[in-house]
């Protein structure tokens, strides 16, 4: 586990990691220098990066390029990361979503829509993180095991990067999932198993071979920070204010973790005014253990054999969990889930509503917005984001059989009147 | 042809067209006022939006939104655009493309890359101008014919704004393509022909329906505004100023005379300095009578019958055709053909160098830059820009025979090593 595996650089150059200071145990808060580290070698807890701030201002971010490299005093990545090849992400759309928000009877909604980054999930942020850290350790091989968005997010920056890319998927991940790594890498590798099989041949990997930076295993805290924009532009996109609430999917819990460290940042750059917020967590039913353990009252997760179309969320034995149930719980939220019909109903619903065709994990998060109003979790009178993280392009067959043409006529204008359209 | 289908409102509000002042024709001259109009009274000849721009600052465009409104005083849009809900296309990454360059021979290349659009390719642009003018004109149904991406542009537009949509297809579309309009609107209406009998049922519906703004037909001059958006957007992320040569596909040919006007008005508005630049069309060759008159020197467009894997191409009657003839001779550019096998080639050399996935589109213009390289009707030391329009989650079946896993492998680090991956 502790193994340093992409192999230490002898001396890393000034300011590699930006503001970035050491690597701290999210557990025992042990601290150790900035590296290809990823457990703390006391008590074998998940390693996070601690920062030593400068003042930023608004201004100097408004000033900044219109994507993630806006916030890049915030981030463990070097003062020049734009020079670099890189994707480009972030800075996406933040909808007004009234239509959506009628029909669920919120007054104040907001849809974050990340679907439209440059390989149509949140996944380039962390990976274009992970890619700077990659670059920084002097990492040969850029790789990843996947639930599908990130392997097309590391195949991509790879490519435009020059850096030879390896990533491994579930063999019986979707086909429009597995063409848009393909079309990027050569080397994309179907394993048989579940994608906690995939994760755990990655960390088998990253032990023994030198060089690999697995984005989300041995580079894990540097790739989890890019997470955060999404919450740093969403409190930027309000005018500077954090919302009252926001519903977030759930799949290793890296996401929602860590906008809630992007809001408790904002509020300590003096960036934001302080003010309670909640956090909500979103899981298919088919693959819910932290929902399960929220549900519970229980501060361990069980982990489970996924069963669900939400394919990208499907991580039965997620790495930080038991940190989205503190957020979670610390913030007056909760995690729900929803079965698969629902997950279809919801992907409809967001498209009829706000013209946003989301994947299979949006329709999660939709899903579950739906029912924390329902189930009277969610207070309506509040301003509340929700976040969609992906496109429905991806996971096309799950809604296919739902939706299609209304009818075929023949190319006249009698046929079109025969058709009873309007 | 020229009846005026979306019934005139008795008074359009002050300002319904922003600076706009009249509708002119593009063959005679003659000028008519603003309206649901797209055909001369005199000569049949197409309207166009003329305008009487006021003094426009590169200070006020920067502080706009970051989306195409940040250049409505250019649009025949009002000037409270952004209050109206609508899907705020635009401002897509123009990236320095390195990689792409030097597997080209081509020192200074950029690539627009359209396709992180909203619905995922250039048309959000069109249609937003066109949602605009059909809400100035109290249109009842917004609706189009469509080679693919429009319908879905047209959809989602429609849907976000709570307007009823109607939108006609080629029944052999791509699936992806059907999909990604059906799940915005009941009211996906396939066609048993090609493109241009649908554009006729269409001019057809318009003829005898009221209140039906088709968005590509009896409000095409508004429509097609929206391309200019493309040229701004490139010019001022060149830091305001023009490229000195680029590649547009042509389907009617509407966005590539669009971008043209687009460089045309930012120099005599004075926000870019004056100077020569080539533009170039690109066609798949079994959709490409606008490349075939450019190579016979010929100013008409002789009508083709289309078969090619560029559906979205796949025009054989372009509108703007002869436009397009006098873009590229007037500016030294030209217009040229690649086969599907060449387009395919194109959108993996793309994915590979950029980490850019395309759509046939796409693949038709890369195939068609790399062919002007090696024709030698490119110059390779000058500045050049490529527009990427749509993207490959769209077109997946036209590469998923060419790419895929490289091996599938158990679960297990031996399996790893005897698949020899490194
Ligand atoms: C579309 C999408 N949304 C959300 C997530 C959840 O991410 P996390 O593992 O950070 O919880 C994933 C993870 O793969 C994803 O692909
Ligand atoms: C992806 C894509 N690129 C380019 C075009 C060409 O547009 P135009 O008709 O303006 O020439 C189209 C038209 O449908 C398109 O869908
Ligand atoms: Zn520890
Ligand atoms: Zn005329």
């Amino acid at each position: 586990m502790s193994a340093a595996t992409v192999e230490a650089k002898k001396t890393l150059r000034d300011g590699a990691f930006g503001h970035a200071t050491a690597l701290s145990c999210r557990e025992c808060g042990h601290q150790i220098e900035l590296g290809p580290h990823y457990a703390c070698p006391e008590c074998f807890g998940p390693l996070e990066i601690a920062y030593d701030f400068p003042e930023v201002t608004k201004a100097e971010i408004e000033a900044g390029p219109r994507n993630i490299w806006r916030y890049k005093a915030l981030l463990p990545v070097p003062s020049d990361i734009e020079q670099s090849p890189n994707m480009e992400p972030g800075f996406t759309r933040l909808l007004k979503a009234n239509n959506l928000g009628r029909e669920l009877g919120i007054d104040n909604l907001w849809v974050k829509d990340d679907s439209t980054n440059p390989t149509n999930s949140f996944k380039d942020r962390v990976v274009a993180c992970a890619l700077s850290a990659a670059r920084e350790l002097d990492a040969k091989v850029f790789a990843c095991p996947s639930t599908g968005n990130l392997a097309n997010a590391v195949a991509a920056a790879g490519a435009r990067a020059g850096i030879k890319t390896v990533v491994f998927i579930p063999s019986n991940l979707e086909q429009p999932k597995q063409v848009n790594s393909a079309i990027y890498t050569e080397n994309l590798i179907a394993v048989e198993g579940n994608y906690d099989d995939v994760n755990k041949l990655a960390s088998e990997i990253a032990g023994e071979e030198d060089g690999w930076a697995f984005v989300n295993v041995n580079v894990r805290p540097y790739y989890a920070e890019g997470s955060k924009t999404l919450g740093y532009e969403i409190a930027e996109q309000l005018g500077w204010r954090l919302p009252d609430q926001i519903v977030i999917p759930v799949a290793s819990g890296s996401q929602l973790t860590k906008v809630d460290k992007a809001f408790q940042e904002l509020i300590k750059l003096g960036l934001v005014e302080d003010k309670p917020y909640r956090v909500f967590g979103a899981q298919a039913e088919g693959c819910s253990p932290v929902s399960a353990a929220f549900k519970a009252g229980v501060d361990a997760i069980r982990p489970v054999k996924p069963d669900t179309i939400a394919k990208s969320l499907a991580i039965g034995n997620p790495a930080d969990g038991i940190y989205v149930l503190d957020v979670c719980n610390r913030t007056g939220g909760a995690v729900e889930d929803v079965t698969d019909d629902q997950v279809r109903d919801a992907i409809v619903l967001l498209a009829r509503t706000e013209g946003v065709f989301t994947e299979t994990a949006g329709g999660t998060t939709v899903g579950v917005l739906k029912k924390l109003v329902e189930t009277g979790q969610l207070d309506t009178s509040l301003e509340t984001v929700v976040i969609n993280t992906g496109h429905g392009l991806k996971t096309l067959d799950a809604i296919s059989d739902r939706v299609g043409a209304r009818a075929t006529i023949a190319p006249s204008y009698d046929a079109f009147v025969a058709a009873k359209i309007i």
